[in-house]
């Protein structure tokens, strides 16, 4: 099965890193907007402009999209939709249904089959959502994400004035954790879920007090939660928190019984030292369900949600069964 | 949706509890061996003999098998699946695959559906070891089971001279568990995974020493493991230890990045107050995309490795996608 990186950032070199433990998937190309001259692939893959792509029509069993949800992948998914079967990591919830539409007409005009928003929100932690919902449907679920990196708050700090460089956590609060896990479906505010730990570089003579002001009533970002914000030298952040660690929890918690009278919880966990390396071996994963499922004739835009689990795997349904079941 | 109920001990009213959550799902008839007039139901539903459900074709969409896998299922799976569509919890885990072919078998030749072995283990543990080795292939995956009953041990129990009664519960070992979530990929024993928790009662001048003695060196059962026991009076068995609960653990720690740099643990866990109610909840949400396979002109075997997700949930496609994904 071929496949190939459109768009080499964080999470393409992470893809590019799963393709290595997946001895049935061979990397071909890697497309890029910059200068192909300028850049050198981890595995040393040949690169092309990401304008070249049509030239690889036929040749190319899948095409992973590694751009952002911001601006890139609303463009090129429904653009590369209709030429190659396609497979994105589109996490923006809200736009969701919009970009499944547009990304569907591409497809289906094309005969191609594409699937969006894999990774692990959306994607793994979808997939627990909808089977643990559906096998308890008497109850309420709830997602805590982090400890980790997110990369849109840390960019938001890098936007305060006085802000040379920054770094953001996302931490689950333990007693809220506890609480969901109790089985109690507490009513949790924001503030009662998530705290916020800032790490911050200030230019040379900032006035600290006021960027600790700026980022803690900052809104939608760090207005709603307990923020803590601890000013460090580049040398510490650059040491100390130079990685792209995540995870979360996805919990729910149920009733079943004629009465409701027994609990039940259910609950899945991702601890990911990097979030674009973990996010791609995803992709993978369902690039391959894709390439089958396309050869069994599959046409449209699919999300994680059509895909039957055993077309993820390399080995054999008997072996599946025999093994893992 | 019709689904009938084939045998009606913990697993079967489970399943007719289940049923009263899912608003699709109508419960239409509950086989019994026993003399019908004996038995009654949880919430009414008419019962008739396990050797009259063929009069019952062309009126069931999906018959939920609620025996036995030691000697019940082998028998009655195969029996029944040419002529409806049938789901069961088949959980002895070696004969799996000669369980499936028979099946498999039977139901291809009457043109029906079957899906086996639903449930949590095998069932919602599986998949989480599929998803995971998909995702994580250079990587290890440990299942512990409990804290929870094991009806096969409790049953082992109670065929010692001198027992009454007894109640044995799996235990997970919680330093062996730590060192699952720490990524360090240990190899464990048997002995290092589980404890066995033991609850007997004897019978009036029992030689408790005899007994302690045969159950600790009971091979299979209880030889391999650190094993307690604790003789109890009937009144406190019964008023502590009549509950089936149980539950466990799927952790799969793997590596990524070119030279395995990174580290990741995907954690699936579950806590139930009852094992038969979550089964049964487990077997209902199956039977729905049992239904809707068989509609679609899907025959033969299935697991639940071959489900598509959303073929789970009572919810349409865009209502799972703008809310889940």
């Amino acid at each position: 099965m071929k496949i190939a990186i459109y768009g080499y950032g964080n999470l393409g070199r992470g893809v590019e890193s799963a393709v290595k433990q997946n001895p049935d998937v061979e990397l071909v190309r890697v497309f890029t907007r910059r200068d192909p001259a300028t850049v050198k692939t981890l595995t040393g893959v040949p690169v092309d402009r990401t304008e070249n792509v049509l030239n690889y029509k036929g040749e190319i069993d899948v095409l992973v999209l590694c751009g952002g949800s911001a601006t890139d992948l609303p463009e090129t998914t429904p653009k590369l939709a209709g030429d190659f079967n396609a497979i994105d990591s589109f996490d923006t919830h809200a736009n969701i249904p919009a970009h499944f539409a547009k990304v569907d007409a591409a497809a289906t005009k094309g005969g191609k089959l594409a699937l969006i928003s894999a990774g692990w929100d959306p994607g793994m932690f979808s997939l627990n959502r909808l089977y643990a919902s559906a096998i308890l449907p008497s109850g309420k679920d709830y997602t805590f994400w982090g400890r980790g990196v997110s990369q849109g708050h840390s960019d938001a700090i890098r936007r305060v004035p006085g802000v040379r460089d920054a770094r953001q956590y996302t931490v689950p609060i333990q007693s809220a954790l506890d609480a969901v896990r109790s089985g109690s479906n507490p009513e949790l505010t924001t503030r009662q879920k998530h705290l916020r730990e800032c790490y911050v570089v200030p230019e040379e003579g900032a006035d600290l007090a006021a960027i600790e002001t700026a980022i803690k009533t900052m809104p939608n970002y760090f207005s709603d939660y307990d923020t803590t914000v601890t000013f460090v030298s580049q040398e510490e952040l650059d040491k100390n928190h130079a990685g792209l660690p995540h995870g979360g929890f996805v919990i729910r918690s149920g009733k079943t019984g004629l009465d409701g009278e027994h609990s039940h919880t259910i609950e899945y966990n991702l601890k990911l030292d990097s979030n674009p390396e973990f996010t791609g071996s995803v992709l993978v994963a369902f690039a391959r369900a894709i390439d089958r499922m396309s050869r069994r004739g599959v046409v449209g835009c699919k999300t994680v949600f059509d895909v039957a689990p055993i077309d993820l795997s390399p080995l054999s349904p008997e072996e599946v069964r025999a093994h893992m079941l």
